[in-house]
């Protein structure tokens, strides 16, 4: 758990970097280098929103490690991720009911940081989130997350419907947010608890819907759709933490 | 209420639009103009993330409305404020207990666009606003509202404590959520009511707070400092929406 960074030297190396979608911050280039491959990753920096500095040569031998830089060091964070297992061992440390946030494919990296945050404020034990679509966890939501990160365990999962049905298994009861659901104050929502946020465009995905214990519904009045991802995750995470709290 | 775009034609009067600090969502430029006073609005355009396109002459021609566009025509919205009594109206008209969100310096557009979502969805009357410090209402806040700026009144004031004072002779209670509060969920937050959301940086200033009749504070387990903006005062909101419903 937490950030690991590595260090990527050489024009090669750095491209294949940015074309298999590593998360790069950093990114230190030759002063004065034009050439094809060079101009091709400052594309790629650029696209990629990472931070780019032109420094001399004696600097970048300085901090080459492999001696073998050719004009380009790059530093990306790599997330170290918990095991689902992680999570429930953490509630158990705690003497507490496992209360688990399951994200159903977050696509806003600030979304994600905030639920991060707020999961992480409201108690919960850790994130699970799936693997193949959804944002990762990058620099952008690190910092997003205030902090959080370093704090809660983050697993994530080949298939969210499956790690529902294990963690049914270890006694979980699963709530997910949706409009035509109950309204969320009638539900009970004590004890060992797994809560499923949609993503901000489609909602819950149905598979997901299906699997759930309760489709709980926030109260609305006004005239636009819904709420944003994260507000809708911070109300219904923290009706948890009110009745968890027996207010 | 509501936003009306205004046409901006001519160098001087554009280069003035953006030193007054007026909202310019696009400004169509002359292709290939190059010059002092058009670099200057290219170089503002940038800094405030208006639309920029190139366009040719007849272009121009046909969308100028004063014949003198020298070049550049920019379009900019303005929102129409409404005034604290509308607020209140709005809760009259409804028979509802005046429910008003007050944002005490919040400086992310993003945080003031999903606040105001948040608060219409959660059925408050209107949202208050100093008028000098704290972010104003652009087209960023609009989109991230998600169109519920069209519905909710948002009201400009010089003063938030002379507002609150005001709304307190209507009969008005005032909380603001701050860290050393009483926890929320044992206030009683029913009947006629004022929340003071504080900025993002430094929460809530020390005169407003004092001038509030309830600080609450939302329970907090982790490690780091707080919630977002956002989060807090939806989570804040609906603690309200809870106990008017009588959950």
């Amino acid at each position: 758990m937490g950030f690991n960074e590595s260090v990527i030297e050489g024009r090669n190396a750095v491209i294949e970097a940015y074309r298999s979608g590593k998360c790069i911050d950093k990114i230190f280039i030759l002063d004065g280098c034009q050439d094809g491959p060079i101009l091709t990753i400052k594309r790629e920096a650029k696209k990629a929103g990472s931070l780019v500095k032109f420094v001399d040569k004696v600097r970048l031998d300085q901090m080459s490690e492999t001696g073998k830089h050719q004009g380009v060091i790059a530093y990306s964070a790599a997330y170290d991720y918990a095991e689902v297992s992680d999570i429930l061992q953490a509630a158990r440390d705690k003497n507490e009911d496992p209360f688990i946030v399951l994200l159903d494919n977050i696509e806003d990296p600030h979304n994600l940081g905030a639920i991060i945050r707020t999961a992480h404020q409201a108690g919960a034990h850790g994130i699970i989130i799936p693997k193949n679509r959804a944002v990762g966890l990058t620099a952008t939501v690190a910092r997003t997350s205030a902090g959080a990160l370093n704090y809660i365990p983050v697993a994530k999962v080949t298939n969210l419907n499956k790690a529902i049905e294990d963690l049914k298994k270890e006694g979980l009861w699963f709530v997910c947010a949706d409009m035509d659901g109950e309204v969320m104050y009638d539900l009970n929502l004590k004890g060992a608890i797994g809560v499923v946020i949609g993503s901000e465009g489609d909602g819950i995905s149905r598979l997901v819907k299906e699997n759930c214990d309760y489709v709980a519904s926030i109260p609305m009045k006004g005239q636009v759709d819904s709420l944003n991802a994260s507000v809708a995750a911070g109300i219904l995470c923290y009706e948890i933490v009110r009745q968890r709290l027996g207010k």
